[in-house]
C-alpha cells in the first residue's frame, strides 16, 4: 500500500512503541498519541476521542495499544476496582471503532489490542472478558462498516519485553518488535474482521 | 441432588418462566424474581442484588435468565444506545457472580446466560461482545470460587417462543423448554465452568 497517515495511540507503551517504529520505518506518515505528550487522547473518554479526530485530519489508519487492565480476583471488594480495563481497553476502545468510522478515509482501517492468557491464571476473568468480548465484536462489527474501513484486533500472548521488566527473564515472550508486525499486517495488508494472534 | 432452594431471576420472562417451571417440577424451592412482581431485583443496581440477598436467604443456587441486550447497527448514534445490555446482562450478571460468592451455601451454584448468534446478524456487534465476554469470563473466574460453588453459563441460540412472537414462525428455534434443560443441568450437576450451548 501507499505510505499512509496513522495515528497510534499508546505510541509512549512497549507495544504501541515498536507499532509506531515499524510504520515509520515503512514510511506511514505516525501520529504518537498518549494521555501526555504532544498528541494527548485518553481512550476512556469519548469527548477526548472526538477532539483527537478534529485535530488530526486526513487519516488512513488508527491503532490503538492503549489502556490495558489488571489481575483482579474474582473477590476483590470494589466493584470499579473489579472491572479495571472496562472504561478503557473495552469500551474506549469501542467508542474509538464507532468514531474512526465517520472521521477515516475511505478504504481506511482500526486496529485494536485484545491479548490472551495462554494458561490459566488467578486474576484474570475480567480481562478474559475484556478480551473475548473485543474479538467477538471485531468479528461481528467488520461486515457492518462501510465505505471499504477495515477492523482487526491483535491478540498479543506475553510481550518479552513486558515479562522482563516484571523480572519474568525465563517466561519466553514475543518479542515487542515481533507482536509490531502483527499490526503492520492489520495496517497495510487487507484483512478483515480477524483476530491475529502473534 | 436433594431439592434446594434456587434464585431465578428473570423469571417472568420467556425462559426464565420455562426454567422456574422446570425447577419446581424437579421439586426445588424456587424463588421467582424480576423487576416487577413479589420478589423485585434489577441486576443492573448492585444495590438491589445485595438487598435480594438480604431478603432471601439459605439459597443454593442462583440462575439468572434477565436483561437482554438488542440488536444495534455499529453506526447507533448515542454510545448509551449502542451499549444497550451493558449494565444488566454484561455487569449485571457479573456482579451477581461476585456477590452470590459471599451468600451462596457451600457447594452452591450460579448460572448466567449469555447467548450466541448462529449466523452473522447485522446489529449484533455489541451483543456478540457481551455474549463471548461473559461466555470467556465464567470460564476463567470458576476456578477461583471457594467453598465448592459452581459457575456456568447457558448460552441458547433463538428460542422457539420468541421467534413466534417476533411472527417469525418458520424459523427453527428451540424450545425454551429444551432451553431449560441446561439450566437443570448446570444446577443440579456437577458441571463447572462450562458452558451449555442448548
Ligand atoms: N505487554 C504485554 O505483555 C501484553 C500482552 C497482551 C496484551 N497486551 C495489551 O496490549 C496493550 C498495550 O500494552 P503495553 O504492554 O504496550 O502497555 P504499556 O507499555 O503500559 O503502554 C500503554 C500505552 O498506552 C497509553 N495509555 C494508557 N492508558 C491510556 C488511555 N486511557 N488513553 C490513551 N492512552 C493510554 C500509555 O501512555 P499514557 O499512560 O501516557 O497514556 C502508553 O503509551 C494493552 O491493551 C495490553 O493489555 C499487552
Ligand atoms: N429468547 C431468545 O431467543 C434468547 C436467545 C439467546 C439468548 N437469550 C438471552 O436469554 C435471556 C432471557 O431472555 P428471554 O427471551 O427469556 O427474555 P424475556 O422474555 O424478555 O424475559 C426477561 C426477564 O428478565 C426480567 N428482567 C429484565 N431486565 C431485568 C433486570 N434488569 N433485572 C432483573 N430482571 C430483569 C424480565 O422481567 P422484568 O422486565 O419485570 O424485570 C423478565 O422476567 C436474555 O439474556 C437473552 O439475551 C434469549
Amino acid at each position: 500500500m501507499p505510505a499512509s497517515r496513522v495515528i497510534v495511540i499508546g505510541a509512549t507503551g512497549t507495544i504501541g512503541g515498536a507499532v509506531a517504529d515499524a510504520l515509520r520505518r515503512n514510511g506511514h506518515d505516525v501520529v504518537r498519541a498518549a494521555r501526555s505528550g504532544p498528541v494527548r487522547v485518553d481512550v476512556a473518554d469519548p469527548a477526548a476521542i472526538d477532539a483527537l479526530f478534529a485535530a488530526v485530519r486526513d487519516v488512513d489508519a488508527v491503532v490503538c495499544c492503549a489502556a490495558s487492565g489488571a489481575l483482579t480476583p474474582l473477590d476483590t471488594a470494589s466493584d470499579a476496582a473489579y472491572t479495571t480495563g472496562l472504561d478503557g481497553k473495552l469500551l474506549g476502545q469501542i467508542t474509538l471503532v464507532r468514531r474512526a468510522l465517520h472521521h477515516l478515509r475511505d478504504g481506511g482501517s482500526v486496529t485494536i489490542t485484545s491479548g490472551r492468557f495462554d494458561r490459566p491464571l488467578p486474576g484474570s476473568s475480567f480481562g478474559a472478558l475484556v478480551n473475548a468480548g473485543l474479538d467477538a465484536f471485531v468479528r461481528a462489527a467488520a461486515p457492518e462498516l462501510p465505505r471499504g474501513l477495515r477492523l482487526n484486533a491483535v491478540s498479543p500472548g506475553w510481550v518479552r519485553e513486558t515479562l522482563r521488566h516484571l523480572g519474568m527473564d525465563d517466561g519466553p515472550g514475543t518479542p515487542a518488535a515481533d507482536v509490531a508486525r502483527a499490526y503492520l499486517t492489520a495496517v497495510e495488508g487487507t484483512v478483515q474482521g480477524r483476530v491475529l494472534t502473534p
